[in-house]
């Protein structure tokens, strides 16, 4: 998508370690004009697939589930990362290890909020190594709920859980693709 | 707004030490229908009022603001909790007390996506005992931006902060008022 390469372009940031920020546009101060488009491009491009239900993750899913999810005119869920699962309620949770915090989390679910049946669209704003999508496909299929495809606002291609999901027949919708990255350049794959 | 005060009857649960929980269609499942009709009644309140900028709070406030500042067409700004404030860059930080998790966080916002001029909405899921409308009253305060009022998707009005801003001239917007509540019964004030 064309608006997302022209703001990673403009506006992110290469930090060392594969890092690229985005903080001022997308997860922290978030561009709602932009995000609103990035959620109507992903609508159509899961259009007529009967999807009934987002998940996210927090913090830096939610608003653009949240724009998404108003196009399909469906619920977001957003799991919990949890270092401790001491929560009470009955719950789904899957481990996933925070590259960028270097934290093993618990992602959590409430039984209640996802249930056989649905239709799930997994949304973040990252896909690099495939971590949280990995956790949140655990916790669709504990739920017996049915993983109609992965959105993401931008890839870290060269990271290659995007095309390890397409290997396996995943459909993974990304706003933008980074090929390659480094303090002077951003490559795009062409999509 | 009757269709807040609708769902908080029939949906939400009210469980000791005066919390209403709201989790099956406000801060944790997300009814967007629901929040998009309420960022819409909240853009209609505080039309005129050259809002460019909302600010919230991760996690629970992100898909409301979200869901608002839609209707504004401006962006959405939110602060992370931290414990510690070992955070890189310059950020403004304002101590807020969560009574809900019983910790004390430190609420952070980068100074680069915050500046003078500009005229703040604090948008949030509860307003209880202010702490968190507070925080980030300084946080605005410290960058020389104006807080333009507060709008919540529901006040606990027995627990009085709502009308302590109130009466020092904020312009605070509630979707309901719960000026009392119990096990079998939520109490609504007229607005």
């Amino acid at each position: 998508m064309e608006l997302i390469e022209k703001a990673i372009s403009e506006k992110g940031k290469v930090l060392p370690g594969n890092v690229l920020k985005v903080g001022s546009f997308l997860n922290n101060r978030i561009d709602v004009c932009l995000v609103n488009a990035l959620g109507k491009d992903i609508s159509e491009h899961f259009k007529g697939k009967g999807v009934n239900l987002i998940l996210t993750i927090e913090a830096s899913g939610i608003a653009i589930a949240s724009l998404t999810a108003v196009h399909f005119n469906c619920d977001v869920i957003f799991a919990k990362k949890s270092k401790t699962s001491n929560v009470e309620g009955e719950y789904y949770t899957a481990p996933c290890y925070s590259y960028t915090h270097k934290v093993q989390n618990d992602l959590i679910v409430p039984k209640e909020y996802l249930s056989k049946g649905d239709r799930v669209l997994i949304v973040d704003d990252v896909l690099a190594r495939g971590e949280a999508v990995n956790a949140c496909m655990s916790l669709i299929s504990q739920a017996g709920a049915e993983c109609v495809g992965v959105a993401v606002a931008f890839e870290k291609g060269f990271q290659k859980a995007g095309d390890a999901l397409r290997s396996k027949g995943v459909d993974v919708y990304a706003g933008a693709i980074v090929d390659e990255m480094n303090e002077n350049k951003i490559t795009f794959r062409k999509q």
